[in-house]
């Protein structure tokens, strides 16, 4: 929509400039295989059906009380699966939601923010949103976060740092020691470490969190646990960061999550067989996957979550991704420097992997 | 907790001062009468229920799906049942949300932002939140809001005005013609109508939108539509205020209505003779309420709300509202300046007012 700069004098000048995150589509295709936003290919625990109807019982009576703003039984779920304490943790309206607090809550200072050229596209729309510095680090030639990079930018000097671990869109990870050389290094900054994808096969950081009071760990329900559709994210850290998230929650908004996806988040946490049979279960679809790929002369990174991030040794990704949604199979290509001959490929079930496959064989 | 001044070298400057809202108590006690935070006393449209069953079909297997970042039918939804384009809805996160975005796309700016002295205690934290100036403009002595004071205010020049009405915590409203006035007195500034109570007696601005470019109207499930629990708020404006709201939500939470949410709020709307009737039952509630409070002496503002406002003639509101509490009756008391002996008291279904009644005269 064309907006004239006569009905602009309305909007705050920071938002004049705004270039907002643009999600994975959602598009409303039939018989579409959608490998595009790293959902998970499983349906949530059988126990979330059961909360459910608990939640409708007596004609949903439940649902005209507001839910609990401190998501008290939530945080136990959370804190009993994660190995924690309750006051180790904070819940928000998915990982989105986590993040611009922690933004909020940690960044905005004059220093600027450090993180990876190559990582979560959402990183530098938060910093543009919440006025931020910020210092871009290349990843290595291969890909790879080096952290001793992190301690020779800006004279060593920086307003945090947040890193996502395994890196999206690349799906490397780096291992636990290499984290605590960024917490030691950086002991006057808050590190986070962005896990969306930390179940599918990576080391978590939350074991450090007792050790350092300069982490935060983010981790989000919509992946390993298949419920992408209910929106809970949550961190974990020591106290003194937990309250500088809650104190910004509650000048934004006190009631983030509602009583559907604070029951169904509780029933996931408390199903810890059936959630790492899933992941399990995605680990072996990908490594299998990754194999297939292989003998069709695609390059792929070696993956800790659950997509793949590959490149073609003859044929460029955007014909690729272009021919491939023509067949109905959607993947995410970023026309971005350094990565716009790559495809980042969500892992589906074998049968859908298979799909994929068998598309890939007809185009190249 | 005790937050060392070592430890506070981790927030954001801004954080450390930031004073947040509190919300309604949630109190789990047996038998309690929850009349504080302004719930509806009635369940939601039985539709709501159906609309879950829905979700949760086949082992709830579409919650694995991310949900519609952009909630296009929800915003179907509302913009047929205010009779508006689609273009002229933005959903949230609640209305607490829709505000907070509100605040960020219009408010951010130089010139002071103007409010009523006494008001939704949200809007002080939201200023402090996003640093801004702000004036309070005083109800006159009958807690009403003169418009013609913002006109007055810091010689003419403000970067907005937002209002509550019916105004919180009085319940008193102003006329259509008055919002005009003020629409038409700040051509250049966005004036937002915050309409959380309007369906329970008071005229929405809503028929405004089409004819004024600087006008935003807030409304919310929460209460009218007995769907606290669920957190859907919106707002009705021109398309270029619209799409500054978008542009602020789009950098910082995609997602962030998830899918039990938009399928009840859907349902919701679409059962407009069930909604009718339950204001209807409410209001006629309030009246009967209203008259039995004062044979009891206690002053009651006129309200359009589902909440009333009251004084008593002889005796003090904080120790009513205690000595209400220990017979398990919760209503609201403010401890700020001139409304400090008034008990904010939300409309219960008949046999609930009628225990605060009983309650209240073995007090009085």
């Amino acid at each position: 929509m064309e907006i004239t700069t006569q009905q602009k004098r309305f909007w705050s000048p920071l938002v004049r400039e705004l270039e907002p995150y643009v999600p994975g589509e959602q598009p409303k295709i039939q018989n579409l295989l959608k490998l595009n936003t790293n959902e998970n290919p499983y349906p949530p625990s059988p126990k979330v059906v059961e909360a459910v109807q608990a939640v409708i019982a007596n004609q949903a009576d439940v649902l005209k009380l507001y839910p609990d703003p401190d998501a008290s039984l939530l945080k136990q779920a959370i804190a009993k699966q994660q190995g924690v304490a309750v006051e180790n943790v904070f819940v928000g309206n998915g990982s989105d939601e986590v993040l611009a607090h922690i933004f909020k809550a940690f960044f905005v200072q004059d220093k600027p923010l450090l993180y990876p050229d190559i990582s979560y596209s959402f990183y530098p729309v938060y910093s543009q949103f919440f006025g931020l510095n910020t210092i871009e680090i290349p990843l290595t030639d291969s890909f790879e976060i080096a952290v001793e990079d992190y301690r020779q930018a800006n004279g060593g000097l920086n307003g945090g740092i947040i890193i996502t671990n395994p890196n999206a869109p690349t799906g490397r990870a780096i291992d636990i020691d290499q984290i605590k050389q960024l917490l030691n290094d950086h002991p006057d900054s808050v590190v986070v470490i962005d896990e969306a994808y930390v179940d599918f096969g990576a080391e978590s950081a939350v074991s450090l969190v007792a050790e350092f009071e300069n982490l935060v760990v983010c981790q989000t329900t919509s992946k390993s646990r298949s419920l992408a559709g209910l929106r809970v994210g949550y961190a974990i850290a020591q106290p003194h960061l937990i309250t500088a998230l809650e104190s910004v929650k509650n000048s934004f908004n006190s009631y983030p999550i509602d009583r559907f996806a604070l029951a169904c988040a509780v029933a996931s946490f408390e199903d810890q067989p059936y959630f790492e049979a899933q992941c399990e279960k995605v680990i072996a679809s990908r490594e299998q996957l990754i194999a297939e790929m292989q003998t069709l002369d695609f390059k792929v990174l070696p993956s800790k979550a659950n997509f793949i991030f590959a490149t073609h040794g003859a044929v460029s990704a955007a014909p690729i991704s272009q021919k491939l949604r023509e067949q109905g199979v959607i993947v995410r290509h970023f026309n971005r420097p350094r990565i716009d001959n790559y495809l980042r490929i969500t892992v589906g079930t074998d049968e859908q992997n298979q799909r994929l496959i068998d598309s890939l064989k007809t185009i190249l």
